[in-house]
């Protein structure tokens, strides 16, 4: 959870931005290349799985804290969402629910939301499919929910040991979901746009049939922790 | 379990079934849809999976109660299913086996059974995907098993805390599987169906750009929830 | 795990390996084919998932004892690879790091690897698609890793309770992965065929409409079992 | 779940109950011994853990079904509860909130409620000790509840594929949970103590030295599965 | 994780921590209590498990956040603890390893530290009682660990979707670990204590035989709720 | 598993067992010790829980191969065990049935068994802690199971990734289970003996107020890693 300080529900209306432009071109260098570029930091984890193959991702997030089992706050969010933003939806307590389905995917596309992190269940997935609406979740499930309780929107969450500010960057795809701090987006695009062209060389190399352990000059570090080359091991 | 009074194993040979063609119209409505429509029940859970992308079926449960580990009663229950059934198997212990293949498939097919629900492993996912056979299970597991244990075929079964009749109408899709009583049957139907025709009213509104927020009267509900909407966080 | 004995780390060079012929033709027929047909034997669990739908491969192992979170050892495993090999890789203690990319699987593609099998994570899912590069894996994750710790190649490591030696068979697809070990190649292929015609057999009696329970003779094991035909339950 | 026909919220008064001394002599007998005298059945399953070691009771269940995360339906059936009885509590949806603590086990204990079966979460488990409070739950959890949501009392439930009806018998010690159906109670009784007292004859001779395999008769049955004695395993 | 900002790796050695009087009382308030009293916050969920019965502490955090498998931070957080102080490590990646035993534990009781919460395993766990070194974990391992690789002490960590800065207030139990925000700990003092009072009150109330229902004035909630009383249940 | 070659069913009734005096001693220092002490080996993981508090037990591996929810060779095992020995049970695939109880266990203690290690479930978990008899599984549960399917006694067997042969060295305590093999044990003892040594100086040391980042002489690895000290973290 996280949420707003001194225990207020809110709906935050207007919130900073990363830039779109960058936070798009993040997402397109592929969740894993983000992740490592930053320094192995922002993966929500791997139980967040995408439920579409080929999603590839990068827009803005939109933050919502729900109570398990109730979508309220998914409804109040929509009117803040706009062109290029992610929603994002962390829980007070973990639920497995399918708290977000085909008719809120409609009202989000429209506004030009571009995908959903769910740190819960959805529901409807092959009509998600069939509308081409991208999301990452914990659980797919027929669960319903109610639409009870309070919650916030665009407060600070935290899915998977990874704190999400509105406005942070959110890249996704087959891998996952990295998260990007707003103030750091243009320095992640520029090592992560680095790492892309570095591996671009890496690869040609290795195709020629150069091998990673001369390329990356791991064979002395193999010598020094003492990993031995033999030619057949004896038996015990 | 749960499985025949008095701890007797039987095959029960002829049980009332839910009419298949209500069965069919309600498989159609999708399984969250049918979920909804009758008070969010029937549901067994989010570990069922849907093992082929994009199926949805409806039709009237054959159950199985079975050993862990064991498919002689999967056997036994070939020969009392019909057209349009859908095969339910519970067992008695947790299990990860692959207990059904595309033997069994074959059989079941050529006897015009829609699917196979299992609370436990199958296997020859690859064939019957070629096969077109849909099914839902728990696992996916090349693990054998035996043909020595007794169990029951078409009697109460209970899976993912849902109680499960002979007869019952199974509905399934890519959203997982839900349970429809053999005496609702009609009900649930008329109930899934407004609920479509409803939907279907929601969604061209909500693609016009009418927000949920207001479409379901939340408004009120946030205020008395004491929900604020603000411009900004302040920092704590 | 397993290892080297002694505790040492070491990097085998040569190992004897399976007939290459031999291990793909046991590949063709099938994981659960070839788990049924050595014994039930040999299966690495549910919980090492195929990454890609349809993929069906058999090879020999080069195996892998990494650190967890670390892959310097898969890159020492790639030169001692070669045409029709299948990478194998264990950890000293459990992780869900995405220890293997598009990089690696470049390199070990030039060499002719038809596959990994990784008691961890993988990442750039998408891209080891477009490759064709086939994955059964644990976790998929982009938490990366580092190059700092020993381990060894080619030495014995055991997964999901099964021990896998150097040039053993590696035999996987959507059902999961099935290991033969190396001087039971031959005997396993018989095996597995033999299966593979006596399933078509059978299969041609089921869809004729021949009942399982009588083809395996199953209704004297239900009468000695105690199982009961009965026409309707009465209620309890 | 289950619940009440309908799709009601019912608060059921006046319910049929086992008789409370058949159900305390059951409960001495402890959960695997009825487990096993009725034949293999009424287990709640391994993740319904005592929360205390070495409690041992029996009475009769007062059911409630309740939504995750909320307890209303809780403090409604206190005032059903009577001397002798166990709660059952059994959620909609999986959940891990604490939904039980100190304040309603004092009104249980002056009831003469015996103990709490719990399908989600506690706390309070240091009082609940001091107190001698015994109960049986899926988590232990500080997360706190709403009462907002209704449910029922004293309508079917299912817990972990077992059915539970208001009035039925339940035996729970540090083994877990089991459930005997009211009309089985006085042949459960009997049973369980038939095999209590030939467990103590076996106890006796084993003690002595014999051994199960001929006691039991059980080397004919190795015979019989192929099983060899052989002094010595030759290397493979 | 989180760490600190730009992704370097730091010992802070100087933190603001909540007044130690005021944690200590706190802390004896009980988890469950302090997270009702502040809002249902702060809880580090269900899997982080006291490893000693009867235990409750109060403290100040003083944050580790950890490479899995390698606990040389650990052993440089120790100088910066002072009397009074929880140690609270989480790891960047999840991990089962044993990360902490008896030696560190040693060194941290000289110092006056009250505990350990760990996102990891701990071992040593039988010296650890004999020493009554308190700690809360996620996991009890054997594996070890080794000292290699950076990371933090006294940056902003994420465990169980809560966020702990260091001088935070840790309350733990017997029902878990609950952190409560350094600026808000004479707040949360004061409403935990007047829960406690009040439910001192309450308690007498419902000893007395008063019924929660009436005192909460639930009766009406149920009306409304569409809740009915009936005396029986008619057979569906 | 692992199991004979050639997939046959054997009772080995002769195998060679580790030296009795040497394994107490082992088991005497600790799972933890003797895991570091032999190379971070051994460890059966942390699934493997100790179901009572306090137990520290060293003795020689009498080893089963069981079929899952069948205790037929539990049984067949128990007249090859003497004074010493370890039972260690494990499954052809994963299983939570309660396959041990205080019978077998009664059996076990008059023939100097000092313990189980069973990679699924155990019960009657009360008369267990009653008799003195240690335990540790992977789950505790009522489910019965049958004497049905062959299996094997004094094979190698495989648990959590590590590979047991009969007459190997168990050590198992609070920690769980570490098994050295029966040709390294003269060797493990002496290794954790030294460590155990080393640990009283270290710990004398650490009583005293010296620094673990001092004594292991980390601070060096802390530069090179680059990490700072600082007196505060700035705001990002």
């Amino acid at each position: 959870m996280i949420g707003a300080p001194n225990n207020r529900h809110v709906v935050v209306r207007n919130i900073e931005r990363a830039d779109l432009a960058v936070a798009s071109k993040i997402g397109a260098t592929g969740a894993a290349t983000v992740h490592e570029a930053i320094g192995r930091r922002g993966y929500l984890g791997a139980d967040l799985v995408a439920r579409q193959r080929g999603a590839r991702i990068g827009g803005t997030a939109v933050t919502v804290l729900s109570h398990p089992g109730d979508n309220l706050m998914i409804h109040a969010a929509v009117e803040v969402c706009r062109e290029g933003d992610v929603l994002v939806v962390a829980t007070t307590a973990p639920s497995t629910h399918g708290m977000f389905g085909d008719l809120l995917a409609t009202s989000l596309m429209r506004r030009g939301v571009r995908g959903l992190v769910m740190d819960a269940g959805v529901r409807d997935i092959a009509d998600l499919n069939d509308m081409g609406f991208h999301v990452w979740s914990r659980h797919v499930s027929c669960q319903g929910t109610v639409k009870a309780t309070p919650g916030s929107v665009n407060v600070p969450v935290s899915i998977g040991g990874v704190v999400i500010d509105p406005g942070d960057v959110i890249a996704a795809d087959d891998d996952g979901v990295v998260v990007v701090a707003r103030n750091e987006a243009a320095w992640a695009l520029e090592k992560s746009e680095a790492r892309i062209a570095n591996e671009a060389t890496t690869r040609a190399r290795l195709e020629a049939g150069e091998l990673g352990v001369d390329f990356y000059g791991l064979r002395d570090t193999l010598t020094e922790l003492g990993v031995e080359y033999i030619d057949a091991l004896e038996p015990s």
